[in-house]
C-alpha cells in the first residue's frame, strides 16, 4: 500500500519487560522443578467480584433479555444511575462534582490514551518511575516529553522544584505504580501551584486510591485550585476487582479552558464520535460496588491485600531495606540490596527464594536498581514468601 | 490554562440532528398530542437479547464470583474462545482468517474512529450519505476528506470510476447506513481494484451484514483481492441486539503492510497500549451470540426487522416512491415525494401520518432530498404507519 502510517509508533519501543520475567521463570522452572514458585510480580487482583456486584450484573443480564427492561445503545457518557453513584463516591471525600462532569468509560488505560486525542502538541511531564501508558501514548502522537525524577531522596514522590516554568501537560500517579509511594496534601498542592502558576493541566491518575488508608488525598479536586487545572482518571480494577469487568469513569471539571475552549466539550465531543457508551450489565455492576454494600465488600477485599502489603513491608523493615509503598497500594517497591540491579536481584530471588518479582527498570531510568513485590497473592502465599525473604536478604 | 488544544475539533459541526427531530416532535405534540405517533427515526434495536446470550452473560457472571473461576484483565485482542467463533462465523462465507488477525473490541463505533491513531496523514475517501463517524473522526485529526456521491442514478452505490487515482483511505459501509444499499460482487471488486491499482486502503464496515437476505458478500474479505488492501470492522449491535451490551471486532490482515510496517502490528501496540480488552461475561455472550443456537435466534430477530422492512418498501413501490434498501437492511431510503425537502417531509410526514423519520441531509449533501424510515418499530406499528402511508404517498 502507499498509504502513510503514523510514524510516531516507531519510537516506542517494544516493552518485552513481561515476557522476559516469563522467560527467565521458565529456564529456572525447567532445570530445577517448577514447585513452590510463589508469583509476587502481577500487577493484578485475584479476588473473586463482591456477591452484590455478581447480583448486579446477574440481574441486569436477565433485564437485557426482556422486551419490558431491554436497553439499547447507552448514554456516551454513561447512565445517571452509575453517574450519580460516582458522584456521591466523591461526596464522602468532600469533592462536589456536576453530573455531567463526570464520564463513564470502559476502564483508565482507555481514558489515559484517548485523552491526548483532544490537546494539541504540548510538552509532557511524567514522573519516573511510572505506568508506561502515559509516556508511550504521548510518543504515539509525537509528543516531547520530560521526566520528573523519583528517588530514594525524594521518596519516589518528585516536586515540582527545580522543573522549567512553562505550561506542560503533567501526569500524577497518586498512590503510584509501580512505587506504591502517595502524595499527602501538601505534596499535590505543590504540584496544583505549579499547574495554575504556569498554565498546565494535570492529568491525575486515581486507580488506587482504595487502598490509601491514612488521610492522604484520594482525589486530586481535594485540593484547592485542582478545578482550575486538572483531570482526574479513576477505575474500578483495582477498587473493586474490575480489572476483567472493565469500568472507569473521567472526570473534566467545567472550568478548564485552553483560551475559548472549555476541555469537558472537547472531551463530549470525542467521546460522542469515537465511543458508544460502557455496556449495561457492566453499569450496573459499578453502580452496585459504589453502593453502601458494595463499598463495604471493597473494603473487605482491600484489607486483604493490604495485610499482604503490611507483611512484605515489615520484613523489609526488619533487614533495613529501603523501600517505599506497602502502606496505601498494593505494591511495595524496593531498592535492591547489595548494589544488585533488577535483573540480578530477579535472578537472586528466583534462585534462592522462588519468588517472582518486577524488575523496576521495566517502569522507567529510574527504576534501575529497584524492584517491584505485590500483594495480590494469597495469604498463604506471601506469608511464604516472607519466610523464604527472611532467609535470604 | 496555557497548553494547547487539538485545533480540529472546531472543523467538526455540531450534529443537531437528533435534538432538531425532537424538538419538532415534542412542539408538534404539545400541539396536537402526541397519542398514535409512531417513531420510524430510531437506529437501534428494540427485540431483547436471545436466551442463549442472557444466558452466558449471567453464568459468566456468576463465574466472576468465584475464586476458582474469577478472571482478571481480559487478553488485550480478545479472548481465544470468542476469537474462534469469529473465525468460525468468516468460514461460514468460505474466508479463512488467522486468529491473530482478529481484534476483539467494545463497539464498530470506537475502532472506527481509534484505526485513525495508526494512519498518517493520508487522503481520505468517503462516500456521501454515510454514517457520520468515518469523517468526523477524520476531521479530528486534519486529514483531507473527498467524497464519492451517492444518488438515484447509481442507487446510491457509488463507484470508483471517474475518482482520481492515487492512494486514498477509502471507507465503505456495506449494507450502507443510512441507504440500505448493499454492493454485489462486481461492486465490491471495483473497488478492491481500485484500492489495489492507487496503493490505497479500505475500512470496510460491515455492521449490518446479517441482514443480507440474497447472496451479496457479507466481507469484504469475500473478494479477491482483499487482504492486500482492505481492513473489516464489524459488531454484534445489529447482527445480535448488542447495542446496549457492546462488543464488535476488527479484522486487520497480516500481509496489509506500508513500506516495511505491517499494519496489523501497529494496531496490536495500539490496543495494548490504549485498550485494555472487553469485560469477561460481554465475551461470553458474544460467543455465545455467535454459536449456532444463537445465530439462529439472531436469524430469527432480524427476520423480524425484515419482514418490517419488506411491508414499508412494498407501500413506496405501490406508490411509485423511489427507494434504496429495505431488503438486505433494516433501513428504507426514500426520495422525497413532489420535490420536497428532507425537512419539508418530516413536517409533512408528522402532521398527516403522525409518523417520525430521519431527514437524509443529516447524513451529508446527498441526502438532501431524501429520508429515512427504520425497521426496528414493532410489526404491529409498522403495519399502522404503513397503512399511513399508503393514504398520503
Amino acid at each position: 500500500m502507499n498509504i502513510k502510517i503514523n510514524e510516531n509508533f516507531s519510537l516506542i519501543k517494544e516493552n518485552y519487560l513481561f515476557s522476559d520475567v516469563a522467560k527467565r521463570v521458565n529456564e529456572f522452572s525447567k532445570a530445577n522443578g517448577g514447585r513452590n514458585i510463589i508469583k509476587m510480580g502481577i500487577g493484578d487482583v485475584t479476588l473473586p467480584l463482591s456477591s452484590v456486584v455478581v447480583s448486579a450484573l446477574a440481574q441486569a443480564s436477565v433485564e437485557m433479555g426482556k422486551a419490558e427492561t431491554f436497553r439499547g445503545y447507552p448514554p456516551e457518557y454513561g447512565y445517571d444511575f452509575l453517574r450519580e453513584a460516582i458522584k456521591r463516591h466523591y461526596l464522602e471525600r468532600g469533592v462536589v462534582l456536576r453530573m455531567d462532569e463526570i464520564f463513564v468509560s470502559d476502564g483508565a488505560k482507555s481514558d489515559i490514551g484517548n485523552i491526548v486525542d483532544i490537546l494539541g502538541k504540548n510538552d509532557i511531564l511524567i514522573p519516573d518511575p511510572v505506568y508506561p501508558v502515559y509516556s508511550d501514548s504521548n510518543l504515539m502522537s509525537g509528543n516531547k516529553i520530560s521526566f520528573v525524577k523519583g528517588c530514594g531522596e525524594n521518596g519516589f514522590l518528585p516536586s515540582p522544584v527545580g522543573v522549567e516554568e512553562k505550561p506542560y501537560v503533567i501526569y500524577m500517579c497518586s498512590p503510584n505504580n509501580p512505587t506504591g509511594a502517595t502524595y499527602d496534601r501538601r505534596g499535590l498542592k505543590e504540584w496544583v501551584d505549579f499547574a495554575l502558576a504556569t498554565g498546565s493541566l494535570i492529568v491525575f491518575d486515581s486507580a488506587y486510591e482504595y487502598f490509601i488508608s491514612d488521610d492522604k488525598p484520594h482525589s486530586i479536586f481535594e485540593i484547592d485550585g485542582a478545578r482550575d487545572c486538572a483531570i482526574e482518571i479513576c477505575s474500578l480494577s483495582k477498587t473493586a476487582g474490575f480489572t476483567g469487568t472493565r469500568c472507569g469513569w473521567t472526570v473534566i471539571p467545567e472550568e478548564l479552558s485552553a483560551g475559548e475552549t472549555k476541555l469537558i466539550k472537547l472531551w463530549q465531543r470525542r467521546q460522542a464520535t469515537k465511543f458508544n457508551g460502557v455496556s449495561y450489565p457492566v453499569q450496573r455492576a459499578a453502580e452496585a460496588a459504589l453502593s453502601t454494600e458494595g463499598l463495604a465488600a471493597c473494603r473487605e477485599q482491600i484489607a486483604y491485600y493490604r495485610k499482604n502489603a503490611a507483611m512484605i513491608s515489615a520484613v523489609l523493615s526488619e533487614k533495613g531495606v529501603y523501600f517505599t509503598g506497602g502502606v496505601n497500594s498494593p505494591y511495595v517497591w524496593l531498592k535492591c540490596p547489595n548494589g544488585m540491579g533488577s535483573w540480578e536481584f530477579f535472578d537472586h530471588l528466583l534462585k534462592n527464594a522462588r519468588i517472582v518479582g518486577t524488575p523496576g527498570e521495566g517502569f522507567g531510568e529510574m527504576g534501575k536498581g529497584y524492584f517491584r513485590l505485590t500483594a495480590f497473592s494469597s495469604y498463604e502465599n506471601t506469608l511464604a514468601a516472607v519466610e523464604r525473604l527472611r532467609k535470604i536478604l
